[in-house]
């Protein structure tokens, strides 16, 4: 640092100590551990090893037997994951913690993180369908390593499945920080609060947002760009706990950048809704609906160029 | 490496230095430092921990006063900020640095850090906001924790606020390379010279593409997929520096995958613009604007599904 | 871990490991080496210094000469991309590798990666072209020091043109886990098996698919959320190996959210594409193709808000 710029540092660090004085909700100073990323992200590793003991190997576990492997991955996310429970159950706004002692919310955040575990023998059961999902619907899949390892489509429904277990336990904030992680890595914007059916396919995924009161059924499929949305959120709070999001039934296929919004608008089973459909109200069972092949306009004389430009 | 490949590998190393003397783009061989990705993204962390001093707690800094953790930040920033903006100044093509001293470089380089820090408390002013529109406006949300988290609308704003007073200042590079860092991580691409008011809310996010000259007033919402674009840009170079992209004015609601196209392009205050809508022109105050029902066609009969593939 | 939790977390590891046994995909248990992501992408930024000797400098490499820089560069990927070959061939379903002794599974996997590394100078050639078609494109991009720094649809192009030389080497799953690879980053989802010729142009990119058999021209240009797909893959895996996309011949524009579907869908040369348009036959030499302004639905009066709302 050049001595000449002191002046100015100690000014700009004393602007910022009166700045956050404001009462604002950025200026919050709290004086406790926050749920870290990272450490969830360490987990989300761990639990793709349990969940697929034969794929995602790690030089420092090779010597063990599967179940030495095994349990010291599960001793490790029972570890890290109730410690992160104990985190927001003390402090963040929704939870009723405040007046139990720090021993309290620890037992509470382990046996959340037990009955968490418990489910992983489901989660399994689940993720095995979307596996086989992938390979049947995908003839661009040339066998299942390759859906396992490179497809972010089955990997944002494995975290989806792993938080939803966790949003169902009402841990606050993790588990949307856990969705966050896969959209951030995938495009795919799964909420933790969707209820999602077995053999559920997405296929390229970037831009799927599936809102957090949908429910899907079994065997259906998405591609990139579909919104299962809300009509309108301009009630903001107000609307909250409502269901907001669409019912797709049984066997349902979305093409590409077909939106489907409301949260009484059902998709009848057997559906098939063509790319690019906008869809507000309800499907009948076994309807195949596209839209018709839009109005297009074409030109090949370059004296109307700029006209046409204008609708590039 | 197998001895059997040793000529093989030669004769590929000299085929490359061959190469590098094309004199084309690719080949120049620059003997200078290059901008970071890696040092400006832990610059941006590092400016999140200032701009929220509650959260993204360091276990490193955890016993340290505020004054005292503000002010390691800051001087961190300052010194590895100064020294890439001087690398790019120094070397890249914009610049009219090439005569100055490494000297006068380091000081210009200083100065810019400077007055970029000193913007910090207006950027907080701007943020907090920026949370407070998500919370209003996103009955999903569970609490202001929970979006400073995990909203990637959020970092994406944050990130661009940072890069617009940069790029305010002249900085070449840095500032693109810092929401193109934003980008990568929550797939929404905002230029840094977009001008956009405040309480700024993006919901989803991905997908969204807001250019270079682009203006949004306050209160503002984006939902995924929807781009603020230039209607062509077939003239290329030609075009730079030109207004290219729409202005939106206050209180403006653009639901997921409009598009809004051309320079010259107003949505008027208070308006909303319906999913999908493609808008080309200006609209005036207080519409609502929405794509009528697309023509839906619908087949229930398994004898047609060839036809009705055609369109799926 | 709570003592009072042994006796749980023993029973969840037991109900896993008897899970197993259960002889479905997920149940596989390997004890074989897998292919790394990790690898694979320290690969790709090896292979980046490589191709633009300017660019990317690492500290650790300051102090050498060119060549003796190349010559470290490419005797280290030599060496982890046989390794990560020889993984993939021996062990993965597709290959006949089954039979072959550990020596000749390593020797084949050498020749391949010698085979791949004598394409680079190829590959720079049509890179180089790419990062042309970028600034001429793009009245946004200031300098091509910010087209090779920051964009991300140079760096996607990129790693598939390394992908695809792999891809038609018929090495294994790692051309698509090096194209899921730079999907994460960017956004854009290019299927290594796809034909691109050079001058491509990716503007933005988030949201873009290109499908497995995709051919693309000479000098095309893409804008973000452009799917070129199949039209149905109801087919699944007995649509494999057939063209199920579309081609596009040379000097077509592509504008943002349209989709082109088919494969024996042509786009003619010389033609732009309009945004948003949905295009599933053939589009001849010249034209400009655009959606005729949509039917918007304008709305000024609050007493209508709830009608209008149901298609926001």
């Amino acid at each position: 640092m050049a001595y000449k710029h002191e002046n100015e540092i100690n000014s700009i660090v004393n602007d910022l100590i009166d700045d956050y004085k404001g009462g604002r909700t950025i200026d919050e100073e709290r004086n406790f551990d926050q749920p870290s990323k990272e450490v969830l992200s360490d987990i989300l590793n761990k639990l793709q090893k349990v969940v697929y003991p034969g794929y995602f190997r790690n030089d420092s576990y090779k010597i063990y037997t599967v179940r030495n492997k095994v349990s010291m991955l599960i001793e490790d996310i029972m570890f890290n994951l109730s410690k992160q429970i104990a985190i927001v159950l003390r402090n963040l706004s929704e939870c009723n913690c405040r007046d139990l002692s720090d021993e309290e919310v620890r037992e509470r955040s382990e046996d959340i993180a037990i009955q968490f575990l418990n489910t992983l023998v489901n989660i399994r059961e689940l993720i095995n369908t979307d596996v086989e999902a992938s390979f049947d619907g995908d003839p661009a899949a040339y066998n299942t390593d390759e859906i396992i390892f490179s497809y972010p489509g089955i990997y944002a429904i494995f975290v989806y499945r792993v938080a939803h277990e966790l949003f169902k336990l009402k841990v606050p904030i993790i588990p949307r920080m856990m969705t966050e992680y896969a959209h951030e890595h995938t495009g795919i914007d799964i909420h933790p609060g969707a209820t999602i059916g077995k053999h559920f396919f997405i296929d390229h995924g970037t831009g799927i947002v599936i809102g957090e009161t949908t429910v899907i059924g079994e065997n259906v499929k998405l591609y990139q760009g579909v919104t299962l949305g809300a009509l309108s959120t301009r009630g903001g709070q107000s609307l909250r706990n409502k269901k907001r999001h669409p019912t797709i039934e049984d066997n349902v296929t979305i093409y590409s950048g077909a939106s489907i919004l409301g949260g009484e608008t059902v998709i009848g089973k057997n559906s098939v809704i063509g790319g690019n459909a906008f869809i507000t109200k309800s499907i009948p069972e076994g309807a195949r609906v596209s839209i018709r092949n839009q109005e297009l306009h074409f030109n090949y004389d370059d004296k109307e160029r700029n006209s046409i430009e204008r609708v590039d």
